[in-house]
């Protein structure tokens, strides 16, 4: 992502700014750790870009960059306690590399500092406006984390709830992130609301594409086990198709296979093949294009600039991923 | 405490009125259950009582009495988990009639419904200002909790740690608590500072005194076993000082027993002869006498008022405590 890259440069200098203390030491090292091990930095850069189509420098939404990006780690160092995942970015999770007690802590701290952050907005963008919206997304993105725990346990998950699962733990964040960066660029409501809509849809996309990835890419590519989701049961976006779509006997198979993971090799043939038999695997290429369409059209709605020129760059390159 | 009534009828009502939404139930019934639990509502008294004393109705500092006891909540939620505490307020903790993954999630939302709390503070009030107080004061208390957990694997905790360390777990919020209560009076600079100062005082003076109360209360009045501190081998003021004024033979004796608990009653006798040789009962009590004198001077600056009498009967209460 190339066309990304002067964001990036003016995002990791300002991150490298941040000044953790260096004492207490399992409060400050955790948090220097993960950030250190870097991550897409996709929501700053959009926080960023949406202030440029807005009409000022990103500069001036480096404060709200660098809160969602921190707020976003935070919720990584939590989940995967919660998910019990060992690493992440192919380095020991917090959790691991420490414990649970000081991934929990060195989490809430990381918290702190992200909504510190919006103590240096600029002087003329309404503090108590952006913090209500960024305050309000993040309980949207606890509120799908806890939709999705409870998935676990439930196997009458609707497509609906998965949507709703899905914008929290995806969507939330990264509208809200959006929306801040367009409030520092001194937004109308219109811009505003189209942001949100780009933020959402683009949340929404990339989470179902993944869905979609994890039976279609070259896992090579993808760096995961193909059907990796499928092997472990999970309740993607194709599989909750499938069990709307098929067969009584079909669900009850489904439910049974789903229920005592991982799955065989064959197992997880079989539920491709109904998968394929109720054409899910298309269909869910066409949903999750249908999203990306809607955010290139709001995204339509602003003037002409290298920052809409980058922004539609970057989502061609997400809807064209294989990883 | 009934001197305290109408603030504690005040405060529960308003409470009450916070809707915590009925769904993703894991997310919001722990929530509730943690806050019908109850507790003393110490911060939030202090925080409408500030306001009082700066000359405002204390229903205007409604929305931060709301934040900081949430905040509190909240962090009862994580350090019963980061503490291996089962039990609260006489009920199982949240982790335990759940489980940690609850516990940490409606945490971390019950740290959002804090925050969200200020989008309520009197127009008048500066709500960047008070942000940025409440959330350095609770980066603070994580430091606080930092230390303490990393105390438990040190041999050599100075008094000065000691200090630091109560101060954050303790004095940062009832302080900021007190700061933010008297900024919806209208607090000027002078009274902040005080205000401040009374806060951190009481804390410390209150952490400080239950160290001396778990050696010298009676058990029946202190609900806990005598010296159960001792016994758990927990570094507490009185070890720190007598560790601090003691010949080598007997730190090395006393580090001994504490690497090696619980302590038998014999060990634990032994310890206390230790403090009682070095004057260290007398002299800790001398020394939250001195931190209560501390607030009740900073007290004085204040014009006379009834908040200003309910301070005073509190701080008295507090200081002639058996429990």
């Amino acid at each position: 992502m190339d066309f990304l890259k002067s964001y990036a440069v003016l995002f990791e200098e300002e991150l490298q700014n941040i000044n953790f203390p260096q004492k207490p030491e399992t409060l400050y090292q955790p948090q220097r750790y993960i950030l250190r091990n870097g991550g897409k930095r996709i929501r700053p850069v959009l926080a960023l870009i949406s202030c440029g189509l807005c009409g000022s420098g990103p500069k001036e939404a480096i404060p709200v960059a660098l809160a969602v990006e921190l707020l976003h780690n935070f919720t990584l160092m939590h989940d995967d306690i919660m998910d019990q995942a060992d690493s992440r970015r192919g380095e020991l999770a917090v959790h691991k590399k420490w414990d649970e007690p000081t991934a929990i802590l060195a989490g809430d701290s990381m918290f702190v500092y992200s909504l510190l952050q919006l103590q240096n907005l600029p002087a003329q963008v309404d503090h108590k406006k952006v913090s209500k919206i960024f305050l309000n997304s993040i309980n949207t993105v606890c509120e799908g984390q806890a939709m999705d725990m409870e998935f676990e346990n439930r196997t009458d998950v609707t497509l609906d709830e998965y949507h709703r699962m899905i914008e929290g733990k995806t969507g939330a964040l990264i509208s809200s992130a959006m929306q801040m960066g367009g409030m520092c660029g001194n937004a109308d409501q219109e811009q505003l609301g189209q942001l949100s809509l780009i933020g959402h849809s683009l949340g929404l996309a990339f989470q179902i594409q993944d869905d979609w990835l994890d039976v279609v890419a070259d896992p090579d590519k993808f760096g995961k086990r193909k059907a990796g989701d499928i092997y472990e049961g999970k309740k993607t976006f194709l599989l909750l198709s499938a069990l709307e779509r098929c067969s009584e006997p079909e669900q009850k198979k489904i439910l049974g296979l789903m229920a005592d993971t991982p799955l065989s090799d064959s197992e997880v043939e079989e539920v491709i093949d109904i998968l394929e038999m109720y054409n899910v695997i298309a269909d869910t290429k066409e949903h999750y294009l249908e999203y990306y369409s809607r955010a290139e059209k709001a995204l339509q709605q602003f003037g002409d600039s290298n920052y809409k020129q980058d922004l539609q760059h970057l989502i061609k390159y997400l809807k064209n991923r294989e990883s």
